[in-house]
């Protein structure tokens, strides 16, 4: 990349990583706010659960960093935690599992345009923020799910 | 920045610019799709409004672009329209006012740190980013508020 300002790089990998880690410490604080109950059964207006918002992003983050490293996609995981401690184990296994496997992007791959899962046409950044992003999302409806519990979410802002 | 992996550029600074721009027009979808009273007066457990959310995104946008352009940062603008018209013409208004402002940022200004508006210390790419995902999180609300008032929102991967 040539340091025009448009084409001046904004963040590097291991930056964008930190971000991400910070922001899935924050969701799981989020699921791990719901009572177990919840967790599995509340939501609004017939929208799915905070657990099927948080097994969405166990299903994407992983498996996306997989074809992201090895380009082969692989199919979608089976494993649906039942119980709040195996979806906490289960983000813990991922929290690992993405430090790993994100050491392994190579520099040039960034730029990339790749099929992800076969449907997907986007450069390799576009695919990993749209991962992110999509927690984000899914996590801000699990904010008013738990305001609506009278449930005190944990704040935004905290990213530890 | 040396290419080793750790410290490799993931996205340009006209890539963050499409990326965020492209939120922006869902926000926009988001924001168009609650009907005008409802824009400015529904909620769910004492949440703030979708108004609201908008309000804050619009404080933030700008001014922390003037800031990162500048070094100065301005105090929160007092124009808080009151109608769905004059939130879009505001909404608007601020993606020409980005576009303008990106433009000027500096090729060295990402990996910087300051003081943004006298109290939050980071790097600039961490507090545009903050800025994006505070966008996304308040977005996210708004979907529930949508689908509880029975409108299906726009589609989420839909950034055009």
């Amino acid at each position: 990349m040539t340091d025009t300002t448009a084409s001046s790089p904004v963040i590097t990998s291991d930056q964008l990583l930190k971000q991400w880690q910070g922001h899935r410490g924050l969701t799981r604080r989020v699921i791990d706010a719901f009572p177990e109950k919840e967790l599995f059964n509340y939501s609004i207006a017939e929208l799915r659960t905070m657990s099927g918002y948080a097994m969405e992003c166990l299903g994407m983050a992983v498996p996306t960093l997989l074809g992201v490293t090895t380009g082969k996609w692989p199919e979608e995981q089976a494993d649906k935690p039942t119980t709040k401690s195996d979806l906490l184990k289960a983000w813990d296994h991922a929290t690992a599992e993405i430090d790993r496997l994100w050491a392994q992007i190579p520099p040039g791959r960034w730029q990339e345009t790749d099929t992800a899962f076969g449907q997907w046409k986007m450069p390799i950044y576009a695919l990993i923020l749209y991962v992110i992003d999509n927690e984000v999302h899914h996590r801000g409806q699990g904010y008013v799910y738990l305001r609506s519990l009278g449930i005190e979410p944990p704040p935004f802002y905290d990213r530890a």
